[in-house]
């Protein structure tokens, strides 16, 4: 079966994340190396349903690597989620003679994937790429790292204000089920508190945060909120909610929102980016499908899509614990 | 007169700005070169009222240089808007010793300089350093050309998802009264149009825009909005104009917000903070008063407070035009 | 006259830097908001000789404004300076088609075109691109800004470093016969001190400095050097220097070499690149040749290559009284 | 013995790295905590020696998160290096009440710390703070992350210049006796190449790849260059060799420098800092000494001073596959 695979299609998927251009471009640099056409297909499952295809050479991905986005384009489609559309998009691969394919995207990504798997029997392996880090199987996502710098860094640019005002910020951060980005950048920028989907008492726990930290003088605090929080109020209810129940404090809010998702990858997303993609074709090349290629402590491993998709990751209890005694 | 003024005030008031800390610098380095006495005024003019003050040595400001916001912070004072507030601040200068004070900020700073020097004869002048870049009298204020690069980072990292998505973005920065950051951070994002309080018509000529680059193919774009633009319409009620009468495009909106006023300071804000710093003390020991210390033509020069309170700053139409051409 | 020009050439020359691929596009754009065909001409003048020509669209410039080098490329061409090199170039243009050249770089760039215009008699503007700022009949080059940015965040790394071990740090930064980059950037960035080409007791001041501040406790210094600085010392020989005649100095060498031609632009390049393209196709409609486009007081201007290329910048002696004041 | 622990001393030593600040705080808010006292201790072992001391409260660390360097300072102390100088920093430890100690830096410190703890019983733990990356029984240290960000931004904005110029650079990063820094920047990178202290045909191999690339028509690369390579060259030499044996190529050298060790520290680097300060708070309180806390596949370990000191680190063999692979 090995020797099938001549033809390899690469796409990405879903919401875009810093380091997707890195996986692009091992992909494409590991099918030279292995002599193997390396396909770009683009605007993701919409462009494998229109055919939106291209040769990707060494060449083609030269000075991608330092690059936010994702030169393939990523699109939703909803044809792609009718069987009807994955028929489609099996005729097209088959017919432009590509032998397997390397989705780059998140855990909606890797359903489509999956069914494609399933219903035609086309192999498939997922690289993980998204900033939440909401992925199970793999110790880091594509883009999650970077999108914690980008994060730190308009929080310590918020910082700058809120000492010079004496205020406190409500910070609002991605992260819709998982509280990863909030968790990890409320640590990095000092931040007093969090507010994240894991945890049901957010709301008392930050204000008797606040509560003590007013006693003890405070007057410039940083909240990190994750957009998926479970308080059933929206960030600029709950600076209300604050400025009604404690006094002294000059409220504002800030929704960090897309910058998020962009710029110049980090090291360790390029360095990640390049493993996994490597990592995918020679998976492909061994003859596994239906997996994601994630890295867990320090070793670039196959899971299972299902595994993938439905298990919830845990919250990092001892990074809590820690957040918690540094903010005394 | 010249030989009375042995100690100088200085104080930050307003809203923060990047190199506020580079001007604190440079006033108290000068008072040092000259062998004046330098006194840190805390929280602005409400700092002047509550005797807040410290000794600025030349040490006491190393290493501030590069450093976001204030380190003297600044504060509304609404006591200082009263008489009597004033009148206490006039009292606690003379009693510390106080001959002459700087005071950094924008308009609403200066207007309560010139009170002060109205009503108690108390020499004042003031330093220009606000992001918006709307007072009169100065080519830049300290800050502006810092938050414009922060503005086009933050662009740039949107445009990554704008255009892996062929998406059209909404853009919000801030310009209450002036459109300086976002006509200059349009231009330098190569944003496709903008909106600002200085024009009536810039909807209309946003539609127009939208669908013309439409109907060429385009299907990514950024629109830069003025906080202060004249629509009568919010941000998100722009984005469901935009979607109610025009089809094709998938709209976003990014609020920048507070992180436009922190980070370090550019370079340029790094000299003219030092540049105007410097002036302000020079100005002082010439026996000027009631001035602000501006930069013209790369020339530092004295306009008195009014002027640069009353006026209002013309539209850079060139650079109007530009933009225009360039979006071609 | 006016209505021969139908086709322009542009191109890149000299060494690269950040914000020339804002020009270029708005070379382009401009093209294309007035009707006329661009023509890209890669590696400079070589690709003038070897005919290395491409159409450049208003879409060919789209996500190029905040990428740094030069997308054209530049190259040295030992034929251009030849009379049969420039010939073969002339003869090039007209079988192109081509009307006019734009052509963006720093004195050789403009020395060279000026030729071609003397020889040949064809119509040729320039635009100044070069971090070094030494060009005369404009305020500010495209590129120095940013530049000047890079040196600034580079010494403020340096600093963590030099003030955590009370060191002392000689960091050498470009400027072959200008000191702009190393006057503004040593005031940006709090040096003691700076060493220029302009000034010929560098040395003896600098160690007046240092020997000044050593006695008053200072043991963590930053001295800013130009590379065409005149002691006849390299960098190395002057930190061998210091240590021989200085007691109590730990003291560290830093190039900082070709980082500072790189990097996205920021925003101030961008307008400036984005005024000068529009400026440049402009004169050319207007009947101008000869003449490179730069900004005075804000102004977009014209000025005779003869004088770009000849004068001498003076350097601002103001500034220099700042750094003095300030590193007090 | 545990009940003994009431005051913790903290100092940094060796060379600086970005995040230990972070460590610092955390150590500090680990014993407001617990409830015990902190003593930051000046300038390393030379501190201790000459009782530079200073009480850390919660407060003291307030906005130091985001600071490279280290604001208690390092320096190295010969007189530690030998037995009376260990005496007097024992006996200024026992006369301060210090009942244990926390060091942050590499293996020279560890080296140190266990000196004292064999000849005088006292308790002290390590953390891992140095940008090579080179200590054992830690997954990573502190502020190597950083570092290998800032390497990787510097190696892209040279990458500007060298593909506008068709250039081959040669980029010198640190690393004396790990290829950890050159190896994750090259992939990062995107580099053609690297030369590191653990190989040893390093040269023949670039040489080999240089070849392979200019027949493929490749004419701009980047070499990273690690400063302990084993070529026996320095990488001026490098240069000429290269030009020497390899038509086609214009080389330029750029070497990092100092740059490498500052700037804030990355999201990562602060978040590690604050586990491994409260990791060697919760450590001593156990009752451990003469161990290093570090990190092992996420978790918090402690590993005997020995072993972090002895054993050298093998290189990342997969990871260098990756590199052969992604620059076919």
């Amino acid at each position: 079966m090995l020797e099938k695979i001549k033809k390899i299609g690469v796409l990405t998927s879903g919401g875009d994340a810093p380091g997707m251009n890195a996986a692009i471009r091992a992909v494409a640099r590991s099918c030279a190396y292995f002599n193997l056409d390396c396909i770009g297909i683009y605007r993701g499952y919409q462009g494998l349903i229109e055919n939106d295809f291209e040769l990707l050479t060494a060449r083609s991905v030269r000075n991608v690597i330092n690059r936010g986005g994702t030169f393939l384009k990523s699109a939703r489609s909803a044809e792609f989620r009718t069987k009807e559309g994955r028929e489609k998009a099996a005729r097209n691969l088959t017919r432009a003679g590509i032998d397997a394919l390397v989705v780059i995207g998140g855990d909606g990504t890797f359903t489509g994937a999956m069914l494609l798997q399933q219903e035609h029997g086309f192999p498939v392996v997922g690289i993980p790429a998204t900033i939440d880090n909401d992925i199970n199987g793999t110790d880091y996502t594509i883009g999650y790292d970077t999108a914690l710098n980008t994060v730190v860094d308009a929080i310590d640019k918020i910082r700058d204000t809120a000492s010079s005002h004496n205020r406190l910020f409500l910070v609002e951060v991605m992260g819709r089920d998982a509280g990863d980005i909030a968790l990890n950048s409320g640590v990095g920028a000092g931040a007093e508190e969090i507010l994240i989907p894991e945890e049901d008492k957010g709301v008392e726990q930050m204000m008797y945060s606040l509560e003590k930290s007013r006693k003890a003088g405070k007057t410039s605090s940083i909240i990190v909120v994750a957009e998926g929080e479970k308080s059933g109020k929206n960030i600029f209810e709950l600076a209300d909610f604050i400025g009604e129940n404690l006094e002294g404090y000059d409220i504002r809010v800030s929704v960090l929102g897309h910058i998020q998702r962009g710029g110049a990858p980090s090291c360790y997303d390029r360095v990640l980016a390049s493993r996994l993609g490597v990592g995918a074709i020679e998976a492909l090349l061994r003859g596994e499908s239906n997996v994601m290629i994630g890295i867990t402590n320090k070793i670039v491993t196959s899971v299972d899509f299902e595994v993938a998709i439905k298990e919830q990751k845990p919250l990092d209890k001892e990074l809590r614990r820690v957040l918690n005694i540094t903010t005394v």
